[in-house]
């Protein structure tokens, strides 16, 4: 028998799924779509059976567990609780309503959690016991790990370092307060940079033929790849604003390692040089030179299954 | 024979130690100027030799280890490092100096952290497993709990929440940085504020009959607790941006509770009071109402020497 964990990805629009291996190996994946099923018993039942299928298709293989990265998950109690961005209202007992189709192991986290344990188990962070990982994308996730354990805290819901306030009275955040790190340091954070700085700035730029409502991240990288000074302005900004929330977090955790995943992180250099640029020249004495900025090794693909599986296979390493 | 533990406090002018059992009782102890020794092997000969003494009052005591609480210090490598208010200059491998005239387990850590050991092991955080402690005092100090251990990092030197950045180029920090949470929010930071508000209101008070370096949290706290409008205003506006502070320490580990220590946690519900309204409007939405602040529940006077000896009673407990 060969032992597969099955990781799941449950987004607001698609539920991506794999089997897994001990080695990071995605053996065979499948994808849905959320939105098909209002009501989580049903896509609890859709989900096992999808995970059956992909079981059957080898005799050998045995399932060791079930890892599952969703919003608003709660590891602990292994629950999503009044998801914004999911039809399933209020507090949803996830882990429950699956043993109880599938009885095996299951573990419930937030995506940004379970990217943090991707990279432990299968990626950079491999013989790593301090480090953060932050995912920039629409907003901005972090898993943090300490002393090789990941930070879950008294509600569970520990990590949210895109929930850090850096500009007092700044951006509005979905949370509902303001000046939030992930109103600026995110995909989506960047594109408003470059809206902020197109109102400010009197450089031309092809950004500006663009409707804001098109702006990507990724038009933004290419157009600072071509020097268009709004575009690397706006990096930039975005870079020193990422790096002011990072010293933050390192003045309170000390890790060894700082991985970005995510959209903005494909900006490449364009990101990472000022990023580490900033740290230079601003971090805390103490930790100087103590902290390494690196992309996550975990491919964008497949790292969501990857990270939801690393949850179940960290346990069964320990 | 009875286990006790010997708990030293290094400071910069004092060093303070005794002996502590279990229960954490300080059974007896003593205190001696650390600037009569500007060279380490000196300090370390006589801080032996006082142990022993101690240790030769009752045939009972057998010396189980000794905790050391001391600026700058690092627990992974037992050293004090590049200390500003100490005379030893570089770094001081102070564990093993110790162990070369007392051969038991020896632990050093900052004192900040020593106090969180106090809380955990005899205080208020006995049963808790997340929690921080915050020493408010010269500067702002922090423990951090994680999971039931201490948060130390990579480095060793986690746990500087009194360096998180919480005013951009705001008040010099003896770090060489600019707005650092302990410029505000400390007993030093109380008295800046006081100064700062002199000058931008125009209410009469006592305080501006006193020389600015003769202004004490202390004074300012009486003057608030007789309803005087400069220093009512500069506790609100100090538990205002601690309760900021605490906030972005929140959504990073999520603990059940944050203790409040030293000379402005004196200030009782002139401080707490605000502090805690803060919070109840401003944290993240999925921490509101989760996070105690309470005050530390070991004594001033001796919760120094209990914390150091809490680093070893934690270790002989586990």
């Amino acid at each position: 028998m060969k032992k597969v964990v099955a990781g799941v990805d449950i987004g607001g629009t698609n539920t991506v799924f794999g089997l897994v291996d001990e080695n990071g190996k995605v053996l065979s994946h499948g994808t849905f779509k959320t939105t098909d099923y209002p009501k989580v018993e049903n896509f609890v039942t859709t989900l096992a059976s999808e995970i059956k299928k992909l079981l059957a298709a080898k005799k050998e293989y045995e399932l060791a567990g079930i890892g599952i990265g969703a919003p608003d998950a709660n590891y602990h109690r292994g629950t999503i609780e009044h998801a914004p961005n999911l039809a399933w209202k209020g507090i949803v007992p996830l882990a429950d309503l699956i043993k109880k189709k599938i009885n095996v192991p299951v573990a419930v986290t937030n995506d940004a959690n379970a990217a943090a344990m991707g990279e432990m188990i299968f990626g950079g962070a491999k013989k790593m016991k301090d480090f953060i990982v932050l995912t920039l994308g629409t907003g901005l996730g972090s898993g943090i790990v300490i002393d090789g354990k990941m930070v879950y805290g008294h509600t569970g819901f520990a990590g949210e370092l895109g929930h850090m306030t850096v500009v007092p009275n700044g951006r509005e955040c979905g949370c509902g307060r303001k000046g939030c790190l992930e109103t600026y340091a995110s995909a989506t954070g960047l594109v408003k940079t470059v809206i902020q700085l197109m109102s400010e700035m009197r450089d031309e730029s092809p950004l500006r033929d663009i409707p804001p409502s098109k702006l990507t991240s990724k038009k933004i990288a290419e157009a600072a790849a071509n020097n268009d000074p709004v575009a690397v302005r706006a990096m930039n900004e975005t870079a020193a604003i990422l790096g002011f929330g990072i010293i933050n977090a390192i003045v309170f955790s000390s890790p060894e390692a700082i991985f970005l995943f995510g959209g903005l992180a494909q900006a490449g250099d364009l990101l990472f040089k000022p990023v580490r640029a900033y740290l230079k020249k601003n971090n805390y004495v103490l930790m100087k030179d103590t902290v390494k900025i690196l992309p996550s090794e975990i491919s964008e693909s497949n790292g969501a299954v990857l990270g939801s599986a690393a949850l179940i296979w960290n346990d069964l390493k320990n």
